[in-house]
């Protein structure tokens, strides 16, 4: 049994849908060696989320971001809105995305469809970093 | 420890909300020597998810599907149509819905809720099979 | 490593979101002595959910409830419907929100970010109790 967990500083990134997949996996090197296993990613705020979607078709993501403004937009009246607009429906956004994402890993590989990739959901107008917590735990080939 | 891993391939469904409870179960017998575990079920695609809820009324798949398409209507001005109007909206709908799942295993037996059940909800009109990789983890009686 | 599983009853709340952080932490003490390991929630209802969203602010509370509700109408035209106008709408929240939750632990504390709490969040009008299976795993400092 292998337990890998680490924190991943992201830098701040722009409102919208980010593609994340190959930033996190150089962050864990040991899933290589991994037989069977899962990657648990964690993102400690409140106002991003995690996500998995469609990784080819830059379009997707401009209609992830307006799509889900469509959803939650700003003109509601919220009673929390001193950090301005964006702040409520960032929150929002975050709860029907999710904070946690988990994908499995076999022989040492994610085991993502062809089309699917990480997506980091920056909901803010202006954010600063993110920090992940990375938790990669399963069985190698030696202890199976 | 005992670890099992393997893909589950579903036959094509229709646009719609699907109980699956059944066929996950029966693709994990070993499931059934697990006295503490997880289960934990990945859907490899962006345009069908995964989710948890009510196994009996059958109304409430109609239901389910019916607000799904409320929320993220197919009339909205996307950038990404191509393949055509139930495209973006799917893809919309499995970030909602979430792409992973995961369920206790207590003393050999799924914990769910006595209402509960598990949905392969396929958001495109004409959808193929598709791939989940499920995922058990956990101990069995001799290793606790 | 290390598994404990249990489940935790939690009383009758009113329609809304709460926060459980506490409740939760204090019904798995053995998480202090995890080096590395997660915590696994699961809701076993299909009318009330959990996130994690920002923990200090109460108007947050009652914006995610009231954008919730504006997202889901209770207005719709729902077939299952003879439970009470609030039924169907809560299957649909619950679905969106999550029916799990999976937080990492780190040197014997949730990894949570500064402004996270863990919330249940109840979608009906008069419910009862609500049951969660907590689930925690991981590997204790003697066993790395």
């Amino acid at each position: 049994m292998v337990w890998v967990q680490r924190e991943l500083q992201l830098h701040p990134f722009s409102r919208g849908f980010h593609l994340i997949t190959s930033t996190v996996w150089e962050a864990i090197p040991e899933a290589i060696e991994m037989e069977v296993g899962l990657l648990h990613l964690f993102i400690q705020h409140t106002s991003a989320s995690l996500t998995i979607n469609e990784n080819a078709d830059p379009d997707v993501r401009v209609d992830l971001e307006e799509t889900m403004n469509h959803l939650v937009p700003q003109e509601l009246p919220y009673v929390h809105s001193m950090e301005g607009p964006d702040d409520m429906p960032a929150h929002v956004k975050a709860s029907l995305m999710g904070s946690s994402l988990s994908v499995p890993i076999t022989h040492g590989r994610l085991a993502l469809g062809m089309w699917q990739g990480i997506y980091l959901c920056e909901h803010r107008d202006h954010a600063g970093p993110r920090s992940l917590v990375l938790t990669i735990f399963g069985v190698d080939p030696n202890t199976m």
